[in-house]
This record gives C-alpha cells, structure tokens and sequence, in this order.
C-alpha cells in the first residue's frame, strides 16, 4: 500500500513527521505494509520546480493509494505568479475530491472551547464541504479598476457529495443540514433543490435547511443540535474552521478528502502557521487524526480505531501542545502517542 | 423630520412599533420635530400589491430624511416569484447605501454570551459591511441542471465603503482588519489591495488582513483583538451575524445604512422569526438599538445618547425578553426603556 506524502510549508513537515511516525509503526506491528514516499508540494514546490504542483508529484499522488498531506503557504511566497494554495485547489481537482469530510468532536466535556461548556459538551459534527467546484473553480478575473469571481454547480456536482452526507449520516445519528444562502444566491436554490431530492433516497435521514449566517450563528449557540453539516465549498471552508474552534483549537481536527474510488487525500484542517514553523510545538494532532482517518477509509482492519484510540488517550493524559495551553512538543506529543498503540 | 416607518413581516411590526414609541416620546420631550409615515415592505406589500418594493413606498423613502425598517421575510412566500428579501436588497441599492454599520458590545461581562465569560468581556467591534456589491447584485442565473452567481466588485466600491471604516476607526480605538479570502478570489485581491492604498490616507490606523475563515475562528477566540472589521458583502453578511451571538443575543443590536448623504437606512439585525410573530415576546431592543443610530445619524443633539442609555440601564436592571432568558414582553420591554427616558 502505497502512501504518497507531502510534507508542504510552514509546520506541514514536523507535524506529518510525527503522523507518518505512528503509522510506520502500526504498520510494523500489524503487518499493514505501508510504504511511503514523499514529494515537493505547496510553497517548497515553487521554490525547487517554479510550481506548486509539479508533475512528478501529481503523478506520485495518482499512483499511490492515498495521499497525506502536511499544510501549504506562507508569506514569503505572495509575490509569486502562482501561490502555494494554488497547488492545493489544482491536487483536489486532479484527483477529482469532491467530498471534504470534517469531523469536530468535543472531548472531556468541552474543557479546551472557548464556548461555555454547557454549550459546547457533547457536540459531535461533520462537516461534509463540496470542494471541487463552486467560487474556487469559477473564472476569476482581476483587472486594475475591477475584478470577478464566478461561483457555478451543477446538478451532478451537488448530487455526488449530498450522497456522501446522507450515508454518512446513516452511520451517525440521522440529520442531514444543508446550509446555503438561497434567499439570495442561484446557486443554493440549486442546492436545496437538489439535495431535497436526493434525500428522498434516504427516507431515514432526516433533512433541513439554514441559511449560512443563521448556520454561524446556531454553531456558536446550540451546537449539538447538528449532526452532518452539508454544504457548498466557500461556505464548508469558513464554518468547518469555525466548528474546529468548539472543539477547542484547529490544531485537534483531521480531514478526508475523497471522489470516486480513486486516492483519498488526509490533511490537518489547519493551516502552515509559519510563525511557528521548525519550534516542535505545533499541535500534531490533526495530521495524526487525518492519518487515522486514512486508515479507515483504506480499510485496513481496525488501525484507524487503534490510532484514533490511542490520540484521544494521549489527549485525556493531559499531553498538550502550547496551542492547548500545555508544554508538550511536536514530536514529544506523537512519542506520547507511539507509546500508546497497541 | 421624515421618518418612513417599514413594519415589514413577522416580528418586524410589534419591535418596530416600540422604537417608534421611544422616539414619539423623545421627540415630544425635546422638541426634535420627527414625523413618521408607515408604508408597506417586503412580504405585507407582496401581498397587497404584488412586490416587495411598491412604488409608492420607494418614494416615500427616497423623499425621507431617514427610514426606520423592522424584518422581511417568512416562508409563506417561498413560491412567490419575487421574495420579499429582494425589496430588502432594492432598497439597499435604490437609496445607494453601500455602508452597513453593525455595532456589537458585550454588556455586563458578557453573561449572556455562549462563549466563556473570559473571552467574551469588553469586546467591542463595529462591522463594516459592503451592501451594495458583491455576489448579492451580480448576475443569478437558474437552470434546470446548473446555476451560477457573478461575484464583482470595482476599485471605487471598495475605496467608499473603506473610507467609512477607517473614519470609524478613529472614532474608536484607530484599528482596521480587513476580511478576505484574497488566497483564493480575485474580488478579495482587488480589496486587498484597495484597502492597502486607501489606508495611506490614515496613518493614524492600524490596518490588518485577515482570511474569512481564519477571522470566524479569530472572532470566537479573540474578539478583543478587533475594533473595526471591514469586508465585503457576503463575508460580512455571515461575520456580523456570528459577531452577534457573543454579544449574548441578534435580538439586542441595531444597524444602520447609509450612503452619499441621501436618507440612511435603520434595522435591526435580526429576521423575521415569524414563529414567534404576535406573541409579544420578540426582543425589541435591536430595533430600539437602531432607533439611537438613527437619531445619532440625523444629528439632533443627543437624543442618540440618551435613548442608548435608557436602552442600556433597562437591559442592566434585569428586564429582558425570553430570547435572553427573562419573561419580559415587547411592549413591557418597550416601556421600560420609556419610563428611563430623560
Ligand atoms: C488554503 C485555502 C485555499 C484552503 C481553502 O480555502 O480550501 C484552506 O483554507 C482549507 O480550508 O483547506
Ligand atoms: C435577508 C437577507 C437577504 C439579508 C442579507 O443577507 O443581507 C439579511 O441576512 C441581512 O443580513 O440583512
């Protein structure tokens, strides 16, 4: 099994480190056969091939059974032509990811959220984002005086990744929220259409609607009152790094990004932090989530439980980052973590 | 002084009648000499005469020297095929007024708020919400299969509605972050750079870029660290509604709208919340709330303060509607912020 990495900018390398650490040893232990192989990508892309994704990583990235990725960008690169996010939106395209899954959990009661406890405890969310089209993949024209984005879907783009929201939330507790801005926009009266159809495949899934600033409001206020979060890309960015806040920082949370059968990519939800880069204190823990999380999806066995497992244990132990408010390090943390997989 | 008076639909009659009652009484007192006319809006004028925004209304607004608006909207008019929400979006454009000012303030150590108390305390920011551009004026398009929305701004939007912020930021504590996702849009390119130029007419304020979705986060983490928020259209639609709930409730705040010098516009920034429509318990104190701005706006004296005040000292005395966990109603509430009129 083939892992393609791509350590990226910023804090990306010290904390994929760690998570390609924990896998090389859950591998060992249990004969998973992992092989890695790491590749150029984002901001260290441009600085080595003059683009953020070149080809011989693209190809890596097509051939290998899933991707793992650290985090792209930092400020020495805005005055290139192409920018390292540039990489990242053009990856998600080529491998055809159209379902950015984002699970945000509240542990031990909360105690880390900037939310009163009694409102945050117990919250338990995915965010299911559409991430190949919409106002990303529009024309995007800049001129002196001017300037356009264009946001377009179709039926089909809608329909692939409300499929993926429903049966994920067979898998949860039922409730499927569509989030738009239908009383406005043409492209969310597209959504709810759509999505209210599909939901008729699934009689057992219940479905609303809300519209996005009544969304950011009702994730701060009542958040346990969601279960699958659905929506369009621009909105899934900004209300799944919202939601990671509850949980109490972004540097807890994983995500998937997944087509049609072909390699999966696994990421922190966080960005390149830059200001931290190279000090071992970035939070690891969302890159071990997001590796956790391709274990699941490659279907090995019961691995990613393990690791799953063995990062919340690390949590409940009281090893914590500085973000978190401890002092543990980067790698002192994915140690902790190593020391508890079975 | 004119004053065109738009109930609107749900809540928006019974919250907008008790600002207007404070102002009779405020005019009454101090001599201010401000007359009011009602005319139909959003849903109701649907209704009785087929659009959101009759002729006869427009006018009136247009002739006034300010207009005082309580909610549009309800589901009731889901099918019609001009919505109510499209007279609030007429109007916006019709009398030009591309700055929207939203004012958040944590009272009373934020015990309303669902953030804990440490982080919420002392916050005190004032959106600036581009109102007449953006996603919202370019061109929808609906078709059976696919559906698209033109997101366009040029340079002198953008300079207009940042001379307002930074204005209010001298006022306040002389510091500007500008919201974006400049990472991905070319519109966010254009005000990013708009803004940067624009600041140069302001060395005595401090300006910051942010990305809409790291600014969610930041906003829910570290609301003390922002003054003046200034952004675009829709970003800045979802910003001052999330904005809202840490100051405890959407009920509690006003805003206002204005343009080149023409008639403002008043609202508070809550919906319609018709489920709650006529029973006498929605929160009156954001149409109260923008009331004051109205007054402040006209420039009579200090009826803007003084009816701020009363609205304050009645909240702090405990009297509060059921959205912030009292028993009060909306004409109760309503004169309780009387009664504490100089
Ligand atoms: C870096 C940026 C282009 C990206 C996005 O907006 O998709 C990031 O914010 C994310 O959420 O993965
Ligand atoms: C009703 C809707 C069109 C409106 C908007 O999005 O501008 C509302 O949410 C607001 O913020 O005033």
């Amino acid at each position: 099994i083939n892992i393609a990495v791509l350590p990226g900018d910023g804090i990306g390398p010290e904390v994929t480190r760690e998570a390609v650490e924990c896998l090389r040893l859950l591998s060992a232990r249990r004969n998973l056969g992992l092989h890695f192989t790491e590749h150029d990508f984002g901001g260290v892309a441009i600085d080595h091939h003059g683009t953020p994704l070149p080809e011989a990583t693209l190809h890596a990235c097509l051939a290998a059974d899933a991707v793992l990725l650290g985090a792209v960008g930092g400020d020495q690169w805005n005055d290139c032509p192409v920018r390292p996010e540039a990489g990242l939106l053009e990856i998600r395209q080529q491998l055809g990811l159209y379902a950015n899954l984002r699970p945000v959990k509240v542990m031990q009661g909360g105690q880390w959220s900037p939310l009163r406890s009694d409102v945050a405890a117990g919250s338990d969310i995915l965010v299911v984002r559409e991430l190949t089209g919409g106002i990303y993949y529009g024309e995007h024209r800049l001129a002196p005086g001017e300037a356009s984005d264009l946001c377009t879907y179709t039926r089909e783009q809608v329909e692939r990744v409300a499929h993926v929201a429903f049966k994920a939330a067979r898998a949860r507790s039922g409730k499927v929220t569509q989030v738009d801005k239908a009383n406005v926009l043409a492209t969310s009266k597209l959504w709810r259409s759509t999505v209210t159809d599909v939901a008729r495949n699934y009689p057992d899934v219940a479905l609303d609607h809300l519209y996005v600033d009544a969304c950011a409001m009702a994730v701060v206020t009542e958040p346990r009152r969601f279960d699958v979060v659905l929506t369009e890309n621009l909105f899934g960015d900004i209300l799944s790094d919202l939601l990671s806040v509850i949980g109490g920082s972004i540097g807890l949370l994983g995500s998937a990004s997944l087509g049609n059968g072909g390699p999966g990519l696994f990421e922190p939800i966080h960005g390149s932090a830059p200001q931290i880069a190279g000090l071992n204190i970035a939070n690891p823990a969302g890159a071990i989530a997001s590796a956790a999380m391709m274990l699941d999806e490659l279907g090995l066995g019961d691995g990613g439980a393990v690791l799953h497992e063995a990062l919340e244990a690390t949590l409940m132990a009281g090893c914590r980052t500085p973000d978190l408010g401890g002092d543990a390090s980067t790698s002192g943390f994915g140690e902790e973590v190593r020391d508890r997989l079975r």
